[in-house]
């Protein structure tokens, strides 16, 4: 699985004195930078060939500020022109073991602006994909 | 169902010309006002009592800038201490047809701070919530 | 000078249990959309004639989540290609006052992408700008 | 002075296609946390001694997308209570030359919230904050 840690932003914390659920889809999004570069090298804003279909987020338990927290990307599945992103936020807990807070999948589609259509996923990307998977 | 519209703000737009993904949960949570208030009238931020358990996001259409947006927040589920708000983002189409670009669920759970646990929903905010409940 | 006024979102509060002060900013190009329709009727993202070239923010007193808040924007000056926008949050204190809270400027160039250079602003535009001339 | 270096996230930016101008800011406060430290070194939220009193950006070139920005932070001037930091953005242009893309002050004032008042800089976090002093 792929691997990147942020520090929490203050910004990101709301008045309830934990980081706003709404900032975990920002991190995941940012997470799948490397997903972007398999169907788009150089980030060409031109020709973004993925849409985002669906997510889905679970909050296990409240992150706080002041510690950095590690996203972890991998492939859950991968379909015909889509594939499932699975990723989870962890944290060091007060006994500084690192725990999941939060975790959620991501659907994304394989488009093809031009044509408006679903793309099928190449044997190339696919196998790139392959490296990330999650292990059952 | 209750309903909130508002413009879209320019700095919600993304590099692909429209609204990016993220913002949505935003729109969401601030569309769950009335439903907070339910369980916390003045908005007191020293005792609130919900948490959010999850999130989904189905993600129908691209959302554009220069279109007022209308949020549709509903009561999809009562449990025992939690209970579901489905929600719905409508905007105008080419055809300026009033369409959903997306919908989504969030799991909100009662929970009780000081003794760290969910609490069972009063039949008084039962109540309250079977006003906004969806029409199946 | 134009007014809008907006419900403050959860998610724009932070940990010290205010609005967060990078928040502010956002308020303002949100309530700028009037002028940016001046320069560009139809908010075309192909041929958006104006760019930012500063912005400074006064934080006179605390925004609190709960009470509205009221943007009032007016131009403060107008050069040949430039003018400077002057923009201020109004909230409800605790005797109930409506008073400023935090109040800044901005300055935009009309430009010209395809030239790449700053164009002066016509006659038509100036007018329609000292409409919402600030009182002095 | 200090450096940090993000990379851009997706959603930071806007319809324009280049990093909104509302996240200059953002990106500023989350690389003050060094000098928060300095007053508040475990960012302890009930205790937090700053306030923000102005800040002011200056924006000199289009900020991209794909390509790291590297902020730079220091102090310009200290006074009783008060002080300014001094930040720019960095990032590689076409020619691969890092340069400043945005610069800003933002005026930090010590502040005692039991008291309700301005407090004076100690000679300790004086020099603390003297070694991050910007080269005149």
């Amino acid at each position: 699985m792929l691997s990147e840690t942020f520090n929490i932003r203050f910004y990101e914390t709301d008045a309830l004195r934990h980081v706003n659920n709404t900032v975990v889809p920002q991190w995941f999004e940012t997470a799948r930078e490397p997903i972007f570069k398999v169907f788009n090298p150089e980030l060409d804003l031109d020709n973004w060939p993925l849409i985002l279909a669906s997510f889905t987020v679970d909050f296990v338990a409240q992150i706080h500020y002041g510690k950095a927290v590690t996203i972890r990307t991998g492939i859950q599945r991968i379909g015909n022109s889509s594939f499932v992103v699975y990723q989870e936020v962890q944290q060091a807990n007060a006994e500084n073991e690192q725990v999941v807070v939060a975790k959620g999948t991501t659907t994304l589609v394989q488009f093809d602006y031009v044509q408006q259509r679903a793309m099928p996923i190449s044997d190339a990307h696919r196998a790139q994909l392959l490296e990330w998977l999650v292990p059952q």
